[in-house]
């Protein structure tokens, strides 16, 4: 059995300009990872609309799950909304419920028609519900819609991720050393990767100040598998003569 | 004059399966907006060869300059150079400059079959000088292939960025307040968008003890238009009764 796949798309000049560190991408790899979701591509892309409704439309295709962050605010660069839409070729209207919600919520005349946006959503839409905002994101399709700001985006991925078909979940096992660099473990290395083919194995380089240190690194669905090349690794970095720590630097 | 487009490419499983926080895409954003080369797309893609040679033909067609970063080392995983070989059509061999320098850098038995393929390049290779590495990043065409180690790819966009024809600078102003909500502020904020069609104006919200605040970034080649922008946005807040305030928040 293969694993789903995910595509990350994240919308927002912020982070294309380099005005906004983005911390949704980690967040979001990590726990997808965890449920057997591994993310295979990540694409950050502008606020222009034929440039989101034509990523969304190539990445759905491509993954069995897309997730979005950014852009479904109340202002005018808040476009992800309407661009779902228009990549699924369905009408961008009003949603009674969410309407409904967020006119009760507000004062009178505080509903206005910025806001009223943010109750506008492709036909179709399932709501992702959340304690964080009164305005929801929604998936449509394999396609999950979320906020950008980082404790709203968590919050709607924590009422998101139950609904998901999982994989099997990647584990991972390390070992690291160091007064090691790559270069001198690497033909060693690429031999245990042939014998587990089905994990990946990835090499680190770290700097400390006791010295330069490697960490490897095997990911996969089979823990035995990830612990027998983790043992195989500590044993070549023993034959020569380093000292192997289990688990990532500190 | 329109300013040339830039494209950032990660190679990488670490940073895709969250193990790994990216620490490039700011560093190069930021300083590619400010010599007039805006990114306009980042791709996280993983250590596979066929996805890294399919993404760079797409990029480097749609873009001035594509930017990477990672897989350059010298173990199984680093595939990025002969995949750029690939994707140009040209062989991958050994670079004369670079095989003769580091077989003088390293000790008898040192510069083994790993290293020696940090020496191999594609055909037409214009090396990256560091002061980091012994092992330089290069460029072919308007591709730019740099290290994943934020020290060593720093070193070498310094030694790059020179040598690249420059754009109108990107500059940014900015104002912000708090006890505001986007909602609040959204439709005058549109109006002010429409007057100033070339700026980019972003609106991010924040949250800190004092209240919920909105930052609002006026971007563009036009520095006395970004500021005559932000001069109607706080205008606009004090007519609001908010207190304004020059500036990012702190």
């Amino acid at each position: 059995m293969t694993n789903p796949t995910a595509c990350i798309v994240v919308i927002g000049n912020e982070v294309l300009s380099g005005r906004t560190q983005d911390a949704n991408i980690r967040f979001l790899a990590q726990n997808l990872g965890d449920i057997g979701i591994p993310v295979r591509e990540v694409r950050i892309i502008p606020d222009v609309a034929a440039t989101i409704v034509n990523t969304i439309n190539e990445v759905r295709a491509a993954f069995d799950h897309v997730f979005t962050t950014g852009g479904i605010g109340p202002t005018h660069d808040d476009i992800t909304s309407e661009c779902i839409a228009q990549a699924f070729g369905v009408p961008w209207e009003p949603q009674p419920v969410v309407w409904a919600r967020m006119e009760a919520h507000y004062a009178a005349g505080q509903f206005n028609a910025a806001r009223q946006r943010m109750a506008t959503m492709p036909r179709g839409a399932v709501l992702i519900d959340n304690g964080a905002s009164i305005a929801p994101g929604f998936s449509i399709g394999n396609v999950h819609v979320m906020a950008g700001v980082p404790a709203i985006m968590r919050a709607m991925f924590e009422m998101l991720a139950p609904t998901l078909q999982r994989g099997a979940p990647v584990v991972s096992r390390s070992v690291h050393a160091v007064n090691v660099r790559e270069g001198d473990i690497a033909e060693g290395l690429t031999e245990i990767q042939n014998r587990y083919p089905l994990l990946d194995i990835g090499s680190y380089p770290y700097f400390r100040d006791n010295g330069p240190g490697v960490a490897i690194v095997a990911k996969g669905t089979d823990a035995n598998s990830a612990e027998a090349a983790i043992a195989e690794v500590t044993t070549m970095f023993s034959s020569q003569g380093l000292q192997p720590v289990a688990g990532e630097p500190k």
